[in-house]
Formats: C-alpha cells, structure tokens, sequence
C-alpha cells in the first residue's frame, strides 16, 4: 500500500466538488503494474461523474476521476513479462487515473511513442481508442468510404479526423464554430461543416454534391439523430459515443429502413477488461505506430497542473477548447 | 413475349383497386428463368403497394404486386445451367409475382423441397428470407442466445420462431392475442408474451427472470421502440424489419450507449440483385434441407384462388390471421 495525491470528488455539482487529497493504492496484483501517474487527459466523463450522472464502475476509486493516464511503470506484478520498471506507458482506465498512482492491467497499456512527453501521451487513449473503436471496430469504416465526424474540433473529433484519413477515408467534420473548422484544416481536413441551429443536412449534401456518409461518428446525440438519419448512405453505420446534444430524439424509423442503416451506440468504460485489452492491443497494432511516424498527433489545447482541477473543468465546460486538456503533477 | 394473367393495381386506395388483367412477359434474358408461377404469398408490402405508400422498384412491372412466387420453371435463359424446364421452384423478387409468369435469375431461386405442395411452397420464400437475414445475418443471432420475436404469430414470426430454435436459440414470442401464442405452442414456443397495451417490459423481465434479449426481431417499429431498448441486453441487435406500430418515435439514447446496442433496419425488396442471391444461396444451403426432415415448415393460414384477391387483402388487414395467404392460379 503506498499513499497517493488524488483530486477527490466531494459531493457533486459544480466545480467546488474537486478538492486534492490523498487515496491508498495498493501494491500490484498479478497481471498488473503499478503506474506513477505525470500527466492526465480530461475527458467530458470527469465532468459528468462530478456532477453525479456518470458512477464510477466497480472496482474504481467511486470519488476520484480520470479515465486515462501516462507515467512510468512504478512496481511489476507478478507474472507481467511485458513491462519493467521505468517504462513509459499510457492507457485507459475505469476510474482513478486522477492520482499520484494507478493500477492496471499489463495488456491494458500501450508504450508511449520514442520522443513523445507523457504530457502529450496523456492526451492520447481516451480519445484515439474511443475514436478508432467507433469508427473502424463499431462501424467499420474502410478505405475510399466517406465518415462524418460531428464536433470535429473536440478531443475525440481531433483523433478521428487523424485516423480517419490515415485509414484512407474522406473525412467530412462538422463543428459549431468555423475557426475549429480552421484549425482542422493544419490536420488534413477538406470537407469543414459549419452547424448552426442543429441541421446541417442540406451543406451536407452541397458539400459533397450528394455523396452520403457511410458512417457517422457523432458525441452530440438526440439534437442531431434527424440529420444524420438524413445523410447516411444506405447501409451506413451511426455511431453515437457521446450525448452532448440531448439523450433522447425522434428515430425515423422509416429512413432507417429504407437505408438498412443501423444506430449504434458505444462506450468504452463499462466494458470488461478483457474487451479493453482487446481494444488496447488492437489499436497498439495497427495505429500506435503512426505515432512514432508523426502521421497521428495527440493534439493538446493546454496542460495545467493538476492543482489547477477546477479551472480545467471549467475550461472544458466553456466549449472553446480545441483538443484535449491535460492535467500533469508536479 | 408471352400474355400472362394478373393481379393489376388501378389507382391506389381500398380493395376495389386490386383487378384482374393481364401482363406481357418476356422472354427469359440470358441467366434468367421464366417460372409458370402456380401460387403467390401475400404480404404487408403488397397492401401498402396498393394504397400507394410502397411503389415498386426500378425494373419490375410498377403495378402487379406480388413479392414471392412458387411454379415451375417454364423457360429457361441463355447460359443457365442450374435449372431445366419442369423444375419446381419457389424464390422472392422485386415485384411482379401476382401474375401467371415471372422472370427471375437463376440463382434468385430456391428448390422446392421434395413432396412439398406449391401452395405451401408460396409461403416460405418472403418470410423466411426476412426472418433468416434479419435474425442471423444482420442480428448475428447464436446457440444459446436471447431473441424476441414480436409478433410471432404473422408469417415472419411464425417464420422466425422457427428457425430460431432450429439455431439454438431460446425464442420469446410477442402477440397481442393469446389465441396466436397458443398455436405458437405447437411449433415450439415456450416462452409466450401477451402485449397490452404497447408495453411488455415488465412481463418479459418476469417470464425471462431478467435475462435480456440478444436479438429482437421487431415488425412493429414505432410503438415498441422504447420497450425494446429497455429489454434489450448489452450489446443486443434489434433489427426492424416492419413499421406497423408506426414509423417514428422516441429513441432513448442513454440507454442506448449504456447497453452498447445497434438498432438496425432493414428490408429486402429494394436490395441489389447480388445481394437477393447472396441471401437466396446462403439460405438454400444452410436452412432449406429442413424443410425436407420437416423440422421447419411453411404456415399456411388458408389459400384462395388469384380471383380473391381483394378477400385476401381483407383478411390480413383484419390481423386475425396466422402465418400466410397464399393465392393461387386455377
């Protein structure tokens, strides 16, 4: 057992909720290693869990956030051959990631990219799993079709536009705000979608001179399940991870059938450790190498230290960032 | 060119739009069969098609209804050589099989099973094509899961009970009568669910004992869709197939992402010829030899001859039938 700092969750509601205290970790299992956490991504989850709507699952810290981490490994569990003391490595996690300390599972973790700070790598798991999860695993998105990524400036729309356009997609991004758009535009994107008062349907279509989106990836939900019924293709995938834009909205039915479309709906957290592994060790396969090439960046708004908590959730409740917001111990 | 009687849609409406005339057909194109159809199976399509809200696809006759057939085949096209003239076969298209001769691609036909009138052999094709595709192949329904299947007492319930527990699947069945639950008896149901009301998540949780379903089977749409979110398990398939419940309403999203569930629609008439044979082979080679053991077998709730059409239009929208009506030519 060793002693943590950890930003603790007292109560819920606003950002008063955060205070810095400390949590016990103990030593680590078999299988697992322990990690000395540097940096944290914040993630809209942290938000929603201080606020009371998002309980931390079983066998996570209930009152201390953060949902990814990087750091060095810090103690070896038995039987763990992977990892050694001193690696750098990065992941996601159910809960707790918000502390000096974390443990988690050896195949739950990816190696941080050769010359990338772990201020940059904690900016990375959530988002890129949880992009390329929805995208290539839910959806199934492939070479030469077309994905639109709703709120394309944020954490989540960042790395999907990357992956997007690495799998060899054309990538349609959507945002509210026109300087996101921009800002997009140094990451690859072509095809920007200014949304005002929540359709989008009729640009879509004028964008691409009616080609139609074989997959969606929307964190915005029910404000925009209209439209995106509209511009799918036939047979296309929407995949929602978030709901940002309400959790309930009219489904018509009768698009989805006559398009065979499907409406997915996805989360990482609550799933078993062992689909989170499967998750970790495909995406260390296949597009953590595009990290060491400089093709796929973790983009980062800012990092604050993480006395600085409060003004971070603030930050992020303000809409206005683009990328993630890191949170680093000193 | 061949003059052949049918079933012709004037104007759009009640009954009274349903006549008799007559159709010319061509000769079989090359990879095609002509098929002297002996008996057609009603469907739910062919009601909407005559009151207007279904038109037919590109490339069958706009107003002959008509989307499953059983006969002989009558000619055959250049560079066939899976069927020869006398065949008996029976298979789904786009339209057109309310009439004495239909051309369809040779490898859009299924084999009459051996010993199987053609009256029975009308009622399979439709139903348990939809039933198979909807089930396994866009529900990816396995051995020992979870399906419920709504309206279990219509063709594709009926259908679909089945072949689910030809699969090892554990089936529920939904009817709004207990009349129709009791004939499901006889083929197999264990598991009845008597609908009141439009609600049915608190009696499936009773009769499941909080098993969730993996599968649904839905041809009702719109009046269901917040039950089947409830009573859908995690990562459960609900596959629309139908909309006679309506075609809209409320998708609860939340629930949606916590249970990582797909809602997906589907149909067969408007798919590619490539994609019918696709579904017509794998059909014909995993599921077809069942019926010749017995094991699966078309439910036929009465037949009528061509010339009653109207009656027969009647009698599936009172919605007391029990499987299908089949018509056939005298």
């Amino acid at each position: 057992m060793i002693e943590a700092r950890a930003v603790r969750i007292v109560g819920k509601g606003d950002v008063a909720a955060l205070t810095l205290g400390t949590l016990g970790v103990r030593d680590a299992a078999p299988g697992e290693v322990r990690v000395r956490v540097v940096a944290a991504g914040l993630n809209r989850a942290d938000i929603l869990q201080r606020k009371g709507f998002y309980p931390a699952p079983p066998g996570v810290p209930a009152d201390v956030p953060g949902l990814e981490y990087a750091g060095t490994v810090e103690q070896v569990g038995e039987g763990v051959r992977e990892l050694a003391v001193g690696d750098r490595v990065m992941g996601i996690t159910g809960g707790g990631a918000m502390a000096t300390y974390v443990n988690v599972h050896a195949r739950e973790v990816l190696r941080v990219p050769e010359g990338m700070s772990l201020t940059d790598a904690a900016a990375i798991p959530e988002v890129f799993l949880t992009a390329y999860d929805a995208m290539f695993s839910q959806g199934g998105l492939g070479f030469g079709q077309l994905v639109l990524v709703h709120a394309v400036g944020s954490g989540v729309g960042t790395a999907a536009l990357q992956l997007g356009l690495a799998a060899g997609a054309r990538v349609v991004g959507s945002s509210r705000t026109d300087d996101k758009l921009e800002r997009c535009r140094e990451l690859g994107l072509r095809d920007g979608l200014c949304v005002r008062d929540k359709t989008f349907a009729a640009e879509f279509a004028e964008l691409t001179r009616g080609v139609l989106a074989d997959v969606i990836l929307d964190t915005v939900g029910g404000a925009y399940l209209a439209d995106n019924l509209k511009v799918i293709a036939s047979q296309g995938r929407l995949v929602i991870v978030g709901l940002l834009g309400g959790a309930a909205a009219e489904l018509p039915l009768g698009l989805l059938l006559a398009k065979r479309a499907s409406v997915i709906g996805t989360v990482l957290r609550s799933r078993s450790l062992e689909e989170k592994i499967a998750v970790t060790q495909l995406f260390a396969r296949t597009a953590l190498p595009w990290f060491e090439s400089g093709r796929l960046k973790p983009i980062v708004e800012t990092v604050l230290p993480m006395t600085e908590v409060r003004e971070a959730h603030t930050r992020m409740e303000g809409n206005a960032t683009f990328g993630k917001i890191v949170l680093a111990w000193d």
